[in-house]
This record gives C-alpha cells, structure tokens and sequence, in this order.
C-alpha cells in the first residue's frame, strides 16, 4: 500500500512516496513555480506510483475552515500567483485520490508528534523559526485548529530595556517573527545569522525573544513539549541560551518539571513536515 | 432530576441546585473560610436536595491532570488553609455523588458556551478581569486543557512607549493580569477603578493593554468569540476602547468579519461560573 506525502513550500515542493510504515519508496523536490507548472511536474511524480491517499502540509494563508467555500484555496499570499488557487480542489482532480490539506507547520508538528521529538507525549508544539516564524499545535493525537489556523508567529511579546529595533515584520511592531527569524536577525546585524560568531551577544537576544514566546505560549496551550526547529534552529547553541531565558522569565510560575526535555530540537533532520503530511493522508484513509 | 453546582471562588462559594432545563431550586452564598467550616455548610445545604451529580468551578490553581495523583487538589494558593486540600476527593466523600471539577474560568466559559453569549458558535473564550485575570477555551463543545489548566492571564504583551508602570503581578514584569486587574488599575492611579471618571485617560491605557492580550489569544487560539467579564469590564465604555485597539493592532492580518460579536460582553450576568459548573456536573452523569 503507497501514501503520497507533500511538503508544499513556498520555495520548493517535496513530494515523497512511502509504505504503510513510513518507508520512502520515491522521493522529488520541484522548485515552486507557477501553480499550473508546479502542479504538472507533482503529476509526473504521482503518475508511476499507485498512491491510495495524498497529505499535503502547505504554505499560507490557506482556508482551512471545512464549512467554507475557499475550503483547501491559498489566500492572500504575497506569491501572487498563488493567491486563491484552490490547492486541495486541483490535487483531488489531477491525482484523483482522497487528499487531505494542512498548514507546513501543523503538518511537521504532527510528524514529530507520531514518529519523532513527541513521541512519548500527549501534546507538542512545533516552532519553525527560519525565513518566517509558524507554529503548529497537536493535542491528543489531533492537529489543533480554530475558526482560522493559528498565526502564533504574529504573537507580541515584552520588549527589551533599551531595544529599539523595530522588528521586520511589515504588519506589527515587535512581534515575534519581526525579531527573531532569519531576516530579522539579518536586518538588526547586517549580517546573515549563519555569518554571526556563536559568542555575538545578539545570539542572547534572540535567545531572549523566543523565550518570551514559548513563555506565552505554554502559559495558554500548556503543551507538554516544544520543538524548536527551521534554519534558525540550526545555530544549535541557541537551545541551551532559550532554556535559560525561559526558566528566568516563567519564574516558575508553573511548573516544568524538566526544561531539557520540553524545549527541544526536531528529531526528524527536515523531514517532520513529509512525514507528517503522510500521516495526514493516513487519516483521511482512515 | 436535580443536579448540584458550586461556584467555588477565594471569597464566596455560591452553591446551587438546579432542574435538568437550567432552573435554579435552591441557591445559597457561602462565604469562604477554613476548608473544614466551608464544606460544612455546604454540606449543610445540599442535605435537603437529592442531586445526582455535583459539578464544581474553583478558584485556583487547582491540579487537573487527571493522571496525577493529587488530581483535584488545590495547589499552591496564596490562600494557605487551602493549600493542598484535596476538593474533589472531599467533595466526593462528603455529597456522596459523582463530582466533575474544572477552573472557575473554564465553568464560566463552558457556562456561556452553551447558555450565554457564545451560544450560537463552535469556540469561545472567557476571560475575566477584575481581582485577577483568567481565561478558559471551549472548543466544539469541550474545555480546553493542557497538561494543566492554562495560565493566560500571565502572558506578558508589548508595552506602550512611555509607559514606565511596571506592573502589580510579584511573579512577572508586565504580565496582563499584572496591567488590566482592579489592583493594577488601583496601584497605577492610586484610585480605585470604580471611582475613576469614564473620560480619564486610565481607560485607554487599560483598553490598549487588554486589546494587546486578546490580540495574542486570537493568534494562537483562534476562537470564534471572545467574551470578556469579571469587576472591571463593569465599566461598559471599556468595550468600545478595546474593539477599537484591537483592530489597530491586529492590523488586518487575520480576518475577523465583525468585532462588534467577536469581542463581547457575558450574557449571564454573574451567573456563568455556576451554570457552567451545572453542565459541567451533567456531563459526567452522560
């Protein structure tokens, strides 16, 4: 039995074959182009593999209200050509399998939660911080959604004394996304992070930050872990710098028995978010 | 079919007894004391009534992480006579009926879920402001739980220029409860809110802070409704300064069809908390 898997990124398509037990069969990455050409190559790849289901995890905004019209359609995106193209609509016709539609974030979060960083628990966030910040929510073997799937990379959070940088986020002044990801870090030193010496103190800034956010977070979705990942991620010192920041800022206010284990890195390299989408695809299989 | 609730608050318990289509039989305040002489009275009350199930909102924090084995106690509360005393376990034994027990906000919340003013929606918040601030979710039906209850009156939000109030929460720097509670409004102005003119500038502030929070709860949690009650959203004007910072702040960047409904006041008076704990007491009798 063959599960189509794709990751659906604003850059690039990952598009991936797998058995029932997570094994790739086949696997390809497509440049993200214009929908009807992305969408054509996604074809070619599907087209030799008898696939039962399809999971997408997909860039956004997307519609993913079940009782709306735009159910599964790309909103307003800054890609404009992507803007309002019913992405769960044209798979389900140019594949013709039951497909099952998700946020990137919420797909890689539940990736995690099955088969990687969450295993052992009952709820976990995922935090990608790279190009942008998003994060997904998976309770009770659940992806967690609202009217509208959350946008908790737009969350405010207290600002440091005397910090006067403005955030990069062109919606909101200091949100966390606007101080924390790749290009905000970029604009605040004029360098790319991946250019930035480990000891450079704006490593506890952003430390700082992201502390604040997982503070916030944990103190409304209690979950019982958090996965930090994205290129960001990959300066891997940040983790112990996060823990700290958030044992100092929490004030143990409520109490994490241990900080090691709930704030941690991915266990799944890049590929939570095809992993994931397949477990998507499993579901709508049943 | 009768059915029991306890509003269990730090002040007053306000115990009721109820028919199967919400009306009240019996009602009586007690005020809150020694855990001993507090359940002794009302025990004294439910006597007279043959209820089949009691449901409880309580003030907090309260353990209910059902797999923990003080599930049910009240944890680390200002109020020492009360901490650790096991409530559920106590109430079980001394009514001798099943007893459903959840955070005051989270009854409240499930109270205006179903009877109130999230009536007609799929997820709503609650959130009082007045001594403290708290919140509970309900989601498709069911309250919303963590691995322990949400603590989201301690989310910390951007502060306003200029504004070098730091705050009345001992636990963190400009936590929202710490900005927008009666004390805090009280401690900024050195009056009390109830005496503060309608046109002092206070309001704004307060609306801005409050706006801020319900900014970071709509990006993580997504309800359909936010209602906001408790002491101080007595002062109605504060409604239409928070709709107004809200949608400066958010910016558009999610879609909210009308704030008018989305940002609203509670239906049921201050009888939410105790319908809330009636349903919650029904649930469990299934």
């Amino acid at each position: 039995m063959l599960i189509g898997a794709i990751e659906a990124g604003g850059t690039k398509f990952v598009c991936s074959v797998m058995d029932e037990f997570n094994e790739t069969k086949d696997r390809c990455v497509i440049q993200t182009q214009k929908p009807e050409d992305t969408l054509a190559e996604v074809v070619d790849f599907f087209k030799d593999h008898p696939i039962e289901s399809l999971g997408v995890g997909a860039f956004g905004p997307i519609d993913l209200n079940v009782k709306s019209d735009t159910y599964g359609t790309i909103k307003n995106t800054p890609k404009k050509e992507w803007k309002d193209f019913p992405l769960l609509d044209e798979l389900k016709r140019i594949i013709g399998v039951p497909v099952a539609v998700d946020t990137d974030v919420n797909a890689a979060c539940l990736g995690e939660f099955r088969f990687g960083a969450a295993e052992d628990v009952d709820s976990a966030m995922y935090i990608t911080i790279g190009t942008g910040v998003g994060a997904g929510f998976v309770k009770d073997d659940e992806v967690f959604k609202g009217v509208t799937h959350p946008e908790m990379g737009h969350i405010k959070v207290k600002k440091m004394d005397g910090d006067t940088f403005r955030g990069s986020c062109p919606y909101h002044e200091d949100c966390i996304e606007g101080l924390v990801s790749g290009p905000a870090i970029e604009k605040r030193t004029g360098i790319k992070g991946a250019d930035i010496s480990v000891d450079d103190p704006v490593w506890e800034t952003v430390a700082h930050y992201i502390a604040e956010a997982l503070v916030n977070y944990t103190l409304v979705l209690c979950p019982e872990r958090i996965i930090i990942g994205g290129g960001v991620m990959k300066q891997a010192h940040l983790y112990p710098l996060i823990r700290t920041e958030f044992k100092k800022i929490l004030n143990d206010y409520i109490e994490i028995d241990d900080v090691e284990t709930y704030i941690t890195a991915p266990l799944l390299n890049d590929d939570q978010g095809v992993i994931g989408a397949a477990a998507l695809s499993k579901d709508i299989r049943g």
